[in-house]
């Protein structure tokens, strides 16, 4: 699979309310958290859009305090598998949590997510940041963040074996011969490890993408090598290009003493575009959205993000200058820069705050939205990115109506797909059966 | 929602290779195994028949030495979901197994797949009968049946609880004032029990159903008032009018005597219909099938259930008068009943015997099929049928398109859907929130 390294990959993170905090308040916002139609339109949307994939982050409880969409929500395997039926060619992601999952079953459900959509599955591999989640398993305290990455990374490796159960054409079905299956092409995992003993095979056939595409957002100093070693798209957070850069330079530099390709990793941080007419336009988007936050819990988090409390200082006045911050430091450094740079009131860095759940939020012209995108594709900070619309369906409208093309127009984006799968457009090798590879690559696997 | 009665109810049981171990064989049969075009064509037939139910059966394991289709296959939760966007009232039921999952996540798939379906989720509750699935989860001895129903017991109640978390109505979404959840309609599960510690609130709103419809299939003692106490439909097997009668007869007291209306139980015995113009060209076709089989498995399963051996009689001769069997006594009485009343050979017993998976086996003109299922519904042994094809798509295809016009015109089948949701179609109520019930209500929502 020849990769155009000339063009960006783009996905849309959908979410029942947008990302803004209020986005769903404002009057032309649609909200469908347990509506089918309403992710079906942003999935349509973004399949007449060409975008490679669309995701659906999760969490394993309600969570009543911060983002509307965190309290309920659909369940994103189903919701991906209901969308198999009214797409063809947009690859589907689902976050899957492995702590409190099974192997055999999430293996199960993402082989058959692969089948049913003619090989368009990807999993996002969190091992949930949520201690309270433990409480609904019946398996507290939360395991430790060392302790949920080892067991992320041999639920992989297990998951991967178990997609290999069978190696490609097994299912023969000779109606002359009889024979259905060719049980030669059998490959039994026989798991032992620290965390799970699973025996296989998988009641699968090896599915169109051999795996699916494995995604992973992994910030931490553990997280960035479970990321390089298993991860083939990264979710990234990061708000200013040198920092992007950098930590896209060492995601592939880790990938690289991983022996892996460091191409065959996409990094994509996300971005949330506030497209208008005129710069001033998309200023007064996002105050107007600012204007539904409740301001309380918004400068809270803002107080947070910037590491100081900002309560006693006026809304409409300057970010002061304090010293470092020991918490949240990237946000801190982003935001101060951003307050600078712009010249904003804390008022205006609070309602920029609330507007993509500490996400890099861009604005403008359609013209300017595409040259800030450019920009970091151009300087390597960026192989594609997660769009995450602070509200729909109008933001996200906006972006794939206005925006895409002048991306297409830059030769920047392609003009209709090319292949079939996710691994297709993604430039992304199909992984090949660990008993068809050779040496080499079957040491990977094992590895990976 | 008043009930009918004088309406039987139908599903159909859709199986990858067709219900006859070698209907995937014959020269006109379609294979589908892991073919979405191939499941989505069964469930549009099935939904062009006005059919009540979709259904899929599953295993956490993949079991090489029986049925093709129980090697490799869709997981059904997933499969559903695809069939949810290219269907809008047929009832869509997912085997899903509780010893190897966790209440919280079954709950939440089977919460989405209503909530996508708009009220058409219904869960066949099993145990898992084949222990070989343990060794894929660590889990090893397979817990022994009475500790699996225990285990299934409790985990009902748990989903049935999070399924609960919030009353009708609590997703609010109110613009105006903000107000997105209405969180004095949430309740805590806080369930701490013998096999499940789950606290709850489940991250989905109550969906469209309440609950989903729930099924089993219990045969056994522990089974039947497993059933009687928790299924609103019932999966029998009972081969022959007395046993079946009685069986459904047994269940109602059962159901009954845990202060449930009888009613509320729909008893469905699978049957596989081969439908033709005249009886002997459905003899003739079940001999052709048989003629795919290999026939010293074929043989080795009659004398199984028939409870003696039976390689040293001739193939052509009839049955021998045997004493009565000590192991599979309701497939003995009901084999041996039928070889003296039609006069069959061990041949034809044999190949009768692969048709169905040890259902039920009709055959002959439409009239002469529905006759059969007509008396069975007249004298109270069934409340309708679960409809198990020995081949796809034609032997589905001529009970759709040749049987159910009859029925229908007897007055025995609807003509055109009345209701959009399952509960709708089975007349069943739709169990009112435990906050919202009056007491008696409550008392009976916490014993099920």
């Amino acid at each position: 699979m020849a990769q155009d390294k000339s063009k960006m990959h783009l996905a849309v993170f959908a979410i029942g309310t947008g990302h803004h905090v209020s986005g769903w308040r404002l009057p032309e916002a649609k909200t469908g958290a347990l509506d089918f139609q309403f992710f079906r339109q942003i999935a349509e949307t973004a399949e007449r859009g060409k975008f490679d994939m669309f995701f659906l982050a999760d969490a394993l409880n309600a969570i009543t305090t911060q983002h509307p969409s965190y309290i309920v929500r659909f369940e994103p395997l189903t919701l991906l598998s209901a969308l198999t039926g009214v797409t063809s060619r947009i690859g589907l992601a689902a976050t899957a949590i492995t702590t409190y999952t099974e192997p055999y079953n999430l293996a199960r459900y993402f082989a058959s997510l692969d089948h049913l959509s003619g090989g368009r599955a990807a999993w996002n591999v969190v091992t949930g940041a949520f201690p309270e989640a433990a409480e609904n398993f019946g398996r507290t305290p939360h395991p430790d963040h060392s302790a949920r990455y080892a067991m992320a990374d041999e639920f992989v490796k297990v998951a991967k074996g178990l997609w290999d159960s069978w190696e490609d054409g097994a299912l023969v079905a000779d109606k002359k011969t009889g024979r259905y299956l060719d049980t030669s092409k059998l490959h039994v995992l026989d798991h032992d490890g620290e965390y799970y003993r699973v025996k296989g095979p998988l009641n699968s056939a090896r599915s169109p993408q051999g795996h699916p595409v494995i995604i992973q957002a992994g910030a931490s100093d553990t997280g960035r090598d479970f990321a390089a070693r298993v991860a083939e798209v990264i979710f990234a957070v990061q708000q200013d290009l040198e920092t992007a850069k950098a930590f896209r330079e060492d995601l592939r530099a880790r990938a690289k003493s991983f022996g892996r390709d460091p191409n065959s990793i996409k990094i994509m941080p996300g971005v949330a575009p506030i497209v208008a007419d005129t710069e001033e336009e998309a200023r007064a988007q996002i105050e107007k959205l600012g204007q539904f936050v409740d301001p309380v819990t918004a400068l809270r988090v803002l107080s947070e993000r910037v590491g100081h409390d900002l309560t006693a200082y006026p809304l409409d006045g300057p970010l002061p200058d304090f010293p470092p911050s020991g918490i949240m430091q990237g946000h801190a450094v982003n935001l101060t820069r951003m307050a600078k740079q712009y010249n904003m009131t804390i008022r205006q860095l609070r309602d920029y705050a609330s507007a993509a759940q500490g996400h890099r939020l861009i604005w403008g012209t359609p013209e300017r939205i595409a040259d800030q995108l450019q920009e970091w594709f151009d300087a390597g900070a960026a192989d594609g990115f997660v769009i995450m619309p602070v509200w729909f369906p109008g933001a996200f409208n906006a972006f794939v109506d206005r925006v895409v093309p002048i991306l297409q127009k830059r030769n920047l984006f392609r003009t209709d797909y090319e292949a079939t799968t996710l691994r297709g457009h993604l430039g992304l090798e199909r992984p090949a059966h660990a008993a068809a590879a050779p040496f080499d690559a079957r040491l990977e696997t094992t590895r990976g």
